[in-house]
């Protein structure tokens, strides 16, 4: 038996934090890139150049590796089945990925499983439909989501009234994309659930987080999620989990909920890292991409208990600013005990670039260093 | 200003180290290696192959580089100055680094510095010059080291007589290379401090580490050293921030002491990440390994507090069994909090591999976890 390879698909932030998992497990990582500048690209020997669209570029990194994973999850399904009947395992599989891709299957799906909260939804074509949709509802406004290829508050849209909506549906039809409505949930706030699945069936949990939202991109995640009660934080878990078993997933499953006055409804799935888990790189004992690696090589998990109270991640957006160098020193000199994830992307206005993170046991001074430092690196403030 | 391009010269496991915490800091690095296959090369992108005894290929790696490090102490010093002339400083620069390549000239120089406690030691050219040092003691053994070239137990000899010391002395005078003889010192044990310093000026210290040495190995290292008096600990503390001030080192300082019924020794200095602090990997806010990027490019550096109680770190050493993945395995199937850091290198008995390290609050108990982890992986046990 040898050191594994893992064949690891997209070159962004996510695989950069991946490698940097790697490197102490002694796995090799065989990356698909766009550009020899991508993220992870940077910080990879072992790159292939091409687009994860092209079914001979997937197979030339997957060729000699032990199984193929992503850093997102655009990579088209027929391609995975492909591969795998030449005996190449994605992880998550085909199967198990679709309910991430598509969230017309994920609604579908999940509606026939017992005990997993939604908010109501229906599948629409026609305005007919969606005027239906909002009638049961009780009136405007709803939400519509393209069912494929939405991203950080892309590809959403909340419409107050069918003259709002009649043009998200006639550009769908001509792009012949699938659209789902949703009602508008009146939460507290979002939380966000990361559990680990390997092959052989074994899970592990983090603890539930606190996501918060600005237009539509994350922009912190307080670990754990501050005041949740232990019956709420665990009927989270068990949700994340009956979600992780009953889809087959093998990997990271991130579940994003809204916390209501009445309970939780879940809203999002996310099969790969995710951004409501970056606090662990420093927070918890294994972070959530050497976890991911793990299971998805079938390897057994690493605990996932955080090592201090806790956690608060700020993400770092681009501004105006293009010498984040300077404001990097700046903040380094300011707080001695922030830990800085900079992600080699060029500076553009609103693009995630980075994040920080600090750990230690009042949420609310974590929050405010945090959000300090973020605040600083993107520009938005300057002293 | 943009992102800095560090030179590393060496492909070891130190330089790997580098490179994943070079990873979030957006630093890039520009690597050294006599291989592809070099641990650390496997990682990095932007690697060139050749020897670091050669100026050319030294100078073709640091030109368009920030500043020129290194994974180990054996780059000519007439090589440094001379890049030093062409503008590309080298950090430890060459009159502090020599302290670290030749044991003599570390001795002579902190002879003249008040308050730095050393074992007695003498240059040794002539068998008389060593029979009289001898008598001085009060009689054999005494230790020989060779001055320059040493590491793990190499080039250090344990002499108790004349007969035995003679073959030393003839094939030194026949390498040319100088010898030094120092006492024996009955220790009760050995401790470790680790210290960065910036050109700024800036300094950070590590909590004092013991340290268990096997056939001249580092085999395992307990942070903080347990039972340490504060008292004894801030005396270990000011005397490796002296050495750091005196010697004008940029970067990381190891300072190894025996620690002994009347006070501390210092043994032996190291001016680079060292295996005495891998445990901040895992067990500080700041690794050793992030700290000396800081510290080298003159960024603020960062806070070296420990994150838990104690932590405990146990090299594993390569063994007869080839098929370490198979153990790697178990290791992590039995303790899921197990910290594995692997190397990429191939199996060689007695070779440094990899190492483990454990956190927590019981320090007897984390080290029965590691050392049970490191002859797992080693092979030394197989239960």
């Amino acid at each position: 038996m040898t050191f594994p390879v893992v064949a690891l698909i997209g070159g962004g932030q996510l695989a950069r934090m991946m490698q940097q998992a790697a490197i102490p497990l002694g796995i090799r990582l065989r990356l698909l890139a766009d550009r020899p500048d991508d993220s992870a690209a940077q910080v990879t020997s072992d790159v292939e150049l091409g687009d994860y669209r092209d079914f001979d570029a997937l197979r030339a990194v997957a060729t000699g590796s032990t199984v193929l994973t992503f850093d997102h999850e655009h990579v088209p399904t027929e391609h995975l089945r492909r591969l795998a009947e030449s005996g190449i395992a994605a992880r998550p599989g085909p199967e198990a990925l679709v309910h991430a891709q598509d969230k017309l299957a994920m609604r579908t799906r999940l509606a026939a499983v017992p005990g997993i909260p939604m908010p109501r939804w229906r599948p629409i074509g026609e305005i007919a439909e969606l005027a239906g949709f909002a009638a049961e509802l009780g009136g405007w406004p709803v939400v519509l989501k393209t069912a494929r290829g939405g991203y950080d508050g892309k590809g959403v849209w909340l419409a107050d009234s069918p003259a709002e909506a009649e043009p998200v549906l006639v550009a769908s039809a001509q792009r012949g994309t699938a659209l789902l409505a949703e009602e508008r949930v009146e939460f507290t706030r979002e939380l966000a659930v990361l559990v680990a699945r390997s092959p052989h069936g074994q899970v592990a949990t983090y603890p539930v987080v606190q996501t918060v939202q600005q237009d539509g991109v994350c922009r912190e995640v307080l670990a754990p999620a501050p005041g949740l009660s232990p019956a709420r934080a665990a009927r989270a878990t068990q949700i994340a989990l009956a979600i992780a078993v009953e889809l087959g997933v093998t990997g990271l499953l991130a579940v994003e909920m809204f916390e209501t006055a009445d309970g939780l409804l879940v809203n999002e799935l996310a099969m790969r890292p995710h951004n409501s888990g970056h606090w662990t790189i420093d927070g918890a004992i294994t972070s959530q991409f050497e976890q991911h690696l793990r299971a998805v090589l079938d390897l057994p998990l690493g605990a996932p208990q955080a090592t201090a109270p806790a956690a608060v991640m700020v993400n770092v957006l681009g501004g105006a600013d293009p010498d984040v160098y300077r404001r990097y020193l700046h903040c380094m000199a300011r707080d001695p005990g922030l830990r800085i994830h900079m992600y080699g992307k060029q500076v553009r206005p609103g693009r995630k670039i980075g994040h920080v993170t600090v750990t230690g046991s009042d949420p609310a001074q974590l929050r405010d260093r945090a959000r300090h430092a973020a605040d600083y690196l993107s520009g938005a403030i300057d002293g």
